[in-house]
């Protein structure tokens, strides 16, 4: 169950609204790198992880902190759209000030909000649940959240830069200062996951030797030409993992050009796609009975 | 640029076609966890990185690998659907195998694509370029790479279990082995990525004296009773990023219940949210002079 | 600021796990109709309105009680999924049963989430937060409101008559006796909305005689073939909002074909569609001169 | 069957094209208080409702009205944007008031249409048919339009202050008279189904013994520190359907933290997540079975 | 404007309703290759196209046939669901045909519409009016009409096989006659065009010789081995425009690797991005003043 | 197999950046009409096309060569976009110009990008790959590549005129002729798959006799009065395909209004849809037995 009693976890003070800083704020609402994003991620990542319950705990306890900071954010876009203009100034050349502040704006903040924040990002583009990573793996989770909150303190400090305003910055410098203790929340949950295997490759409970292993520590190289690709940690020294050590190789093809044979009547193609008495090449179905091709 | 020669990294072949399998590849092409996001990911996020070259190119050498996986894929989709029922049996009751193998098939696979894979998930939605993370900062960036091998391993695994098929095994035996490997690759980037400052916390560009440090390393607790929120490694000891000490404490609001006033008339609202003569309590204008709220 | 305790509002009890029930409760988790929708649209309205704090306090506090009512559902769909088949049945003939079963699972359940719920509807599209409807203007909000309830408590009746499961049905007889009292909710807030005006029509501040009022009560008639329009109460009697009387009428047009003139060359068109001296009909430009037209 | 004649059914006249002003109109259009919306989800609904013929009639001929609405705005739209700016002011400081406009612009109604409407929203976002309920239930769709209105003509109204235009005005005040109309419309339908029993809740055929009639009429509170919640119409006197009446109450859990046990090996989980010999807590399976729970 | 009279332009009758086909009918109503798309396509195309009227006119009259066949659609799926179950089986090894329907049909034409039609495809996804295609240019216009009428010919010959329903039958051999006027018609609108230059290459009215025509006849090779591409009609003979000659080449890279230099500091990278000194390479402001690069 | 070696096709150079073209640029890439489009139809078309070999070469080839383009696009953004204003200015009447600037920028490219391309529209619309167009028809895939370079080169013509940078004007010549090529090469394939058959209509394999051919040739006209519908090349002559002839006709219903009769009890509709002896018409089951209707 969830409580709320309408109060902010932070102050959410303007000295000057800017309509147009009110775009930008809803990046941190509504974008990929958003508070609705963590809110939700993990909320149901708290409602679909299995095992210890002190994980699901953990992920619902921090949805709440989530949850309130939409409701700063919404402050904020509120107080930063006071005042702002709701006309189109017909003789924008007497007062091209004016003009320009209501072009930068996000029209559908009037229009379909009357002056308030809505759940979409900087573009206007709503916000959408795709995005909410909960995969039944926890350490693939809690890099989810690494990235979210990496994202998200990275377009914190963004916003922090662009505006000028003291209550916006010191709103900000909470917020940066809870996207700093969620990276380290997460990835100090990789270390409370103590066990015999390591957390890595993830998910650690496939059996190692059902992979291929020829492959899985070797930089592949693409290059066109053959040139040897670009060297780093990656292509050297023992893996990340510890269960390997890096080589590179420039890759080849393994398989052929797949045969596609001929179109099958039923799916109505064109009558060049159809088999035309030997004039094409042997179809799919032949090659799925040679096992090596 | 961008080059081809039609042939395949690694056989793909299948012997008992399976268009129920054939959904369910889907979710490794076009869903989040799939191929077009990480070649598109890797792709933007090598035309939009900034510094040494290398990385450039090493994100560029690897989408170009993930490429040439979409193509495994489809063509693995394609073999599957070979021989796939196209019609609908009346009479169900008379051989309900057929009837149940069309009911769990994604229809536009047929009906869009006659027998070919498409670039949606296993539910048939859409892949969507908002995945394609790429912001512009590197270890934001490779913690998203993981997160996007770690599920799209767990995905290859579960894909893996459910198909008992030789030859789709043995391409699944390949993916995930890249899978292990790529974890491991942008791992590696952290490490390679060699400065006097620790990489996390990600920016590591932001000074952290403009952060509000009192709430860097604090585990919050929204317990609702007040009961202390779950313990672990997040609560306690060094923090990751080895700038901090992590403690815990349950969290009281800093803020006032955010004042919203009376609605501005030119917003149309209903006449019961209008200013009527000191009904209503101050407005959002007044809070925002007081500094203090 | 929000808090949680991890407890269920209400028991979510199953005693025979059906996967294919899972499926259908993805509906009221993240359908149009579901209860994502619901806590977020409160949350947002909350958070956006006007005029006296107690509607704003009765939205957060709504939207704290649909997030409870999320937790359930994704705990009913979690125990639904206990068993679930993983495996595609090759031999599918020798078990029609199990095949059938997994042919109506949603996959994504198995694949992306690992047995758990996801913020999807029963299609497995995503939820959109363009369907948080949040609009400034009370009375409109009550009215989505109303509308997502009514749909709700259709959708969950449905729900109930699709299982016979005793935990599911005492479940969904607890979210439909809710989905009654908000609807009544949200009505009781139209009536407590006390004005002079009525709260009809909608916005009430804009002023009627700014309105065309020829048009304001008239039901109008498109009838191919100039035949009568269906008759009922909203052609005669006084209007619901009380302000006019209902008529009906056959619409003829009051606007000519509008002049699309020649195409602009700078936006490229095709050659045809430029003005060649004198051979098209006068442009937009011109008419637009023209007051009258 | 649907005919049309090329006409308007009100004129549309720009005396003062204006480009921003084109851009806003597009919420009029592809947003979703916009009239694609309304035509298509009047259509969709009389195609749709079973029970007597004329309902889908009366919704099949306003959803023609509609139709006309959307040509309307696509006038209204092409006019505004006649003669404006297509080419970015490089020398902008010579030239502010050029290089502001085309900065307002929707920039698509000139790349992607060559100065025209385009089926989006205000902020470029495509209209998407999800917005279209349909329910089956004449009197829930009936409160989805009811809401449609109410949002459209609040959307109306918002436009018709941001434009000194005459005709543009004049335009606007025939689409305000026409929400007018349909808001009256759509609740004079719930009164002219006339029955034994009241519309509310809905749908009315559930019976209502099924339903937990403990939680039908009363106000819940979630107030995190037990406060008691918002008191108004919504918590005392008779229910708006007549059936009961209302109550308040703080809410307590009435069901567990759900256990959600070990994780399901076949689903690839980190390690952690596995049942380690009696380490964890009882899963969910075994809760299945205790009713009471 | 618009008009109806609620009649269908052809009979729409079903002899035994098959619930599973009124998942696959979807495609044509709210599918990519549907008549959602052609209606509104037609609609916008005939609002924004500029030049002689007829054009204009004819495309809003095909508009209004294209709203008449979802009509005809939605009746045809909602006598498919005729009967449909309801419930799902518990006991489904007692009643696998049953239980297999159930598994195939679309719940949400169940749970969202009560047994009607959505304005989704086959797989549940809402139609998005992104693929409304009006770029104000007709020639380009013209062929994403082919476009649509040969990919919904595609899919109603599809599901002309999938069926053997004879009143399906008969209502689907309309609309394929439908569609191969349509591809006709939109053909015949490229003759009609008749200018003193050819219509190809489209938009025909920006000037040859400001394109590089180096390029504009040669069909290049991108093999990775260098190998030579594939020929055919495409390589050799006058171009289809008449314009030119086809002939072929393999592709060199005639730009650099782009220089992407060090970060700006203010977008806050990490630290590695930033310029250390003259060890990264020179940057891309630098390259920006050398036209030649 | 793909491979890269990082370089660009043809050189990108920008002498003045300027930060609102780079916005334009954003519908080139990730536009319907852009370059992810093409790049991933071809692609997909290349993997499920079934036929001779060549087809599915060439696609691929091409293929390679659109994310080539895509490259270019992204450097080009990349260029525009140095020196960019990050901040908003607040004294924004002191500095109009600046700020204008800032107003008209994809605020995204700033706080998602770093400064860099998106995969998005000119609108921050993100790219959706429902738009791949892959029909398993050859035909119909050919014109949908049409629509896609008819649509791009007007695209790429209109952000031609909408600059006046010698590198950006070079840049878009190049990418002009391309889509000459492409227009005429997908046109060739019409050519080179030589049959017996025409190859319109599309499908060209569905048996002529099985469609309505009293509707294959014939302008239907849906005038509101009767009016004849524009004639033109569609309503006379030889038919493109040359299997017909055309001609021109009004249209008059064939079906009656379709019987919805009474609601299903069970999909819990309101009371008054539901049969109420004898009140109400036939219902759908009844008339589905009548098969002339």
């Amino acid at each position: 169950m969830f409580y709320t009693d309408y109060k902010l976890q932070y102050p959410v003070n303007v000295e000057t609204p800017n309509p147009v800083f009110a775009r930008a704020l809803q990046q941190a609402i509504g974008g990929i790198e958003g508070e609705i994003r963590v809110a939700m991620q993990y909320f149901f990542q708290g409602m679909g992880i299995r095992g210890p319950s002190k994980y699901k705990e953990m992920l619902l306890n921090t949805a709440a902190e989530e949850l309130g900071h939409i409701e700063m954010l919404c402050v904020a876009v509120a107080k930063n759209l006071e005042g702002a203009p709701l006309q189109i100034q017909e003789e924008i050349a007497a007062n091209p000030v004016a003009g320009s502040v209501l072009n930068g704006m996000n029209f559908r903040q009037i229009l379909s909000a009357g002056l308030a924040a809505l759940p979409v990002d900087a573009d206007g583009v709503p916000f959408n649940m795709s995005h909410v990573y909960a995969s039944g793996n926890i350490a693939g989770d809690m890099y989810a959240n690494v990235t979210a909150e990496a994202t998200g303190r990275t377009l914190a400090t963004r916003l922090y830069h662009m505006t000028n305003d003291p209550g916006m910055k010191d709103m900000l410098s909470y917020l940066i200062a809870r996207d700093t203790m969620h990276q380290n929340q997460w990835l100090a949950v990789l270390v409370d996951l103590d066990t015999a295997e390591p957390q890595l490759p993830i998910p650690n409970t496939f059996p190692m030797e059902q992979e291929n292993q020829d492959f899985s520590y070797v930089y592949l190289g693409f290059t066109a030409d053959g040139a040897e690709p670009p060297r780093g940690r990656w292509s050297e020294g023992q893996s990340i993992d510890g269960r390997g050590t890096f080589s590179i190789r420039p890759m080849e093809p393994m398989g052929p050009v797949p045969a596609m044979g001929p179109a099958n009547p039923d799916t109505y193609p064109q009558e060049a796609q159809l088999d035309k008495g030997g004039e094409t090449e042997p179809g799919v179905s032949d090659s799925l009975q040679g096992g090596s091709q």
